[in-house]
C-alpha cells in the first residue's frame, strides 16, 4: 500500500479521510487539486505533504504552455504560493516547495521542457529520499527500543504520513523486524482520528500488535505500567529542540515525564527549522470547528457551540528524551546537537543546504 | 430541565445518550428498565445513578404483590442485587440502594403497603437531599473560584449527573450566580462525549460562557494560561483521598500539577467510601469496546480492532488541591480531613451513618 503514486502524468493519493473503512485513491490532475487534498487532509503527515507538494509543483509545471522562461518562473512562483498557503505548521511543505523552486533556479540555463522533466525527477528524488530516510530513522531508532516494549504513539507518523515505512512507526517497524516483542498503544487522536483510523490499520496490516485507546486513556495506561516508551512524529522542530506535532502530543510528554517514561520524537532532518529559535515561533494552525462538532460526518453538537480547534501543540525540548533523525539521534542540549547534525549538509547532495 | 422525574408511579429519565440533538424522556415502568437505563448510561453521573436506583427500588416494591413481609424483603433483596449489578465504580449507587434496604429494616414492624409508601418518600428524600447538597457544594466551592477565572472541567458533573444543579458544575453555577466572570473549557470526554453533549448544553442553557475542546487539547490550553482551576466530579473517593472519576481525569490532574493550576474535586460526601483504604481498591469498570470503535453510532474502525476501554481512572490524592463536599472542603491530609467530615454523621438525619 502506497499513499502517494505518480502515474501517467497524474498524482494518485490514497484518501486518508476515508480510511480504514474505505480504501480509495483520488486522482489529482492539476496543482489546485493537490492543494485541496493537502488542505482537506486527504493527504497528511508532514513528510507526505512535502512529497505531495513536490508533485504538485510538477503538475503546475506541466500545465504551463509555451517556452518563455521568465513567464514559466513567474507561473511557478504562483504555483508555489498556492501550495504553501494550504497548511502553515509542517515545515516539510515549505522545504519541498522551496527545493523545487531552487531546482528551477539551478536550471535557469535550460529550456522549459527540460526543466519540466528535471522537476519530475526532483519530485521522485524527494519521494525516494524520504523513503530511505525513514528506513534510516527506523534503524537508528530501533536502538532505543528495549527487547520487549509497550510503545505509545499519537496520531499517525507511519507509512501513510510519509513516502513509506514511517517515522515514529518506522521505528516501531524496525523494532518489530528485529524480532523485538513490541505492543503498540495507539491514541485515537481526536478530532480527525488518525490514530484510530490510520495507525491501527497500518500496524494491523503488518501484524504488529496494537491496541486502540482514546486520547484520555494515555495517563491511565502509563500508570498501569503498560508503556515503556512514547514515540511520535513531528511537524516542525525549532533550533532549541521544541517540537510542534499533532495536538495532544504535549500532554503525552508531560504524562511521560510524570511516569519516568522516555519520550522520543522521530522525524527526517528536513523537519528541523533552524531559522526558528524556539517553539514559540512555530505558527499553529487552527482548523474548522466543525471537525470537533461533527465526528467522521456525524453531528454531535449544534453549530452554535463555541469550539477551539488548534491542530498542533508545541512540546518544549526539556520533555523530550531524544530526537531521532535520519542523520543521527540528537539528545539534549538540542541547540548544539541539532546544529551539529545540520553540518552534515556540507557533504549532502539532497539540496537541503539552504534551510 | 430535570433529568429524573417521578410521575404517576413511573420514573421518567431524560435520555442522556441522545442529548443534545434530541431531548427525549424514557419512561421506566419497572426496576428492570431502571437497571437497563443505568447500564446503558441513559442516566449517568454518580449522584443521578444513586437517585435513579432509589426510584428503581420503589418500582421494585410497587411490583410486589401480597402482604407477606418475609417474601417482600426477599424480593427487595433481589431487586437491590439487580440494580447493584449495573455499574461497579460509582459508590452512590450502592449507597442509595443500601439506604433503601435499611429503610425496609427500620420499618420491619409495618405492613407492606405502608413500607412501599415510605420507600417512595425515602427516594424523594434522596433526590431532594442531593439537590440541596449540590447547592451547598456550589456555595462552598464558590470560595475557591477567583473573581475572574478560566475553569476546565471533564465529563459532566452537572445538573444532568445529579438531582439538579450539579457538583463540579454546581460550583461553576454558584460562581456565575455570584457575578464572577468565568469561562468554562469543556473537554469533550471520549468515548461517550458527555462533555461535548451534556456539559456544553447545560451551560449554554444557563448562559454560562463555555468553549468545547477535545480531551487532547487540555494541556495546550493550560500552557496558554487560559485555565485558572480545574474542577471535576467523582464516582468514588477512598479514605486516603484518591478519586475515581471519568477516564481522563488523572491525565488532567497531572497536567494541572505541571502548570501549577489547582485541581478540585466536587462531590456529595456520600461519594466518599471510607471502607476503601486507597484508590487501588476501587473497581474500575471496563465497557464495551464498540464505544470506542463507533462514535455516536458512526463506525470509525472495524470490529476486529483491539480496544481497551476503561470507563474510569484513579487520581492519586497528592494531585488534588481540595475535595469540596456538602459537609465542607477537605484538604490534605485527606485521611484526617475526610474522617473528620465523616463525624458530622452523628448529627445527621439523612441516614448516611452506616457507610
Amino acid at each position: 500500500m502506497r499513499s502517494i503514486i505518480w502515474e501517467k502524468g497524474k498524482l494518485k493519493l490514497i484518501d486518508q479521510t476515508r480510511l480504514p473503512l474505505h480504501v480509495e485513491y483520488i486522482e489529482c490532475c492539476d496543482f489546485h487539486a493537490v492543494a485541496e487534498a493537502i488542505k482537506n487532509m486527504k493527504v497528511r503527515g508532514a513528510p507526505a505533504i512535502g512529497a505531495a507538494a513536490a508533485y504538485g509543483m510538477v503538475l503546475g509545471a506541466l500545465a504551463f504552455e509555451g517556452n518563455e522562461k521568465g513567464a514559466f518562473r513567474a507561473h511557478m512562483n504562483r504555483v508555489a504560493e498556492v501550495l504553501k498557503q494550504t497548511r502553515p505548521t509542517a515545515v516539510n511543505l515549505f522545504w519541498a516547495v522551496n527545493r523545487m523552486l531552487r531546482k528551477i533556479e539551478e536550471l535557469s540555463g535550460r529550456e522549459v521542457p527540460e526543466i519540466k522533466q528535471r522537476l519530475l525527477e526532483e519530485a521522485h528524488a524527494i519521494y525516494q529520499e524520504d523513503l530511505e530516510m525513514n528506513r534510516r530513522i527506523g534503524q537508528l531508532g530501533n536502538q532505543v527500543v528495549p527487547p520487549k516494549a509497550g510503545i505509545l504513539t499519537h496520531c499517525n507518523a507511519g507509512a501513510l504520513a510519509t513516502a513509506g515505512y514511517g517515522t515514529a512507526l518506522g521505528v516501531v517497524r524496525a523494532a518489530h523486524e528485529a524480532g523485538k516483542e513490541i505492543h503498540v498503544w495507539a491514541d485515537e487522536t481526536r478530532p480527525l482520528l488518525q490514530g484510530a483510523r490510520l495507525t491501527v490499520w497500518e500496524l494491523m496490516q503488518d501484524n504488529i500488535p496494537v491496541t486502540l485507546i482514546t486520547d484520555s486513556m494515555a495517563g491511565y495506561v502509563m500508570r498501569q505500567k503498560k508503556i515503556d516508551l512514547v514515540i511520535v512524529g513531528a511537524d516542525r522542530i525549532a533550533a532549541n529542540g521544541d517540537v510542534a506535532n499533532k495536538i495532544g502530543t504535549y500532554g503525552l510528554a508531560v504524562l511521560a515525564k510524570e511516569h519516568g517514561i522516555p519520550f522520543y520524537v522521530a522525524a527526517p532532518f528536513s523537519t528541523v527549522d533552524l531559522a526558528l529559535d524556539s517553539g514559540n515561533e512555530i505558527p499553529i494552525e487552527e482548523r474548522d470547528c466543525e471537525e470537533v462538532r461533527c465526528i467522521y460526518g456525524q453531528r454531535v453538537v449544534p453549530e452554535e457551540v463555541e469550539v477551539y480547534n488548534p491542530a498542533f501543540d508545541v512540546t518544549p525540548h526539556h520533555l523530550i528524551t531524544a530526537i531521532i533523525t535520519d542523520r543521527g539521534i540528537a539528545r539534549p542540549p538540542y541547540r548544539e546537537t541539532l546544529a551539529q547534525l545540520a553540518q552534515y549538509d556540507q557533504d549532502d547532495n539532497s539540496g537541503r543546504k539552504e534551510k
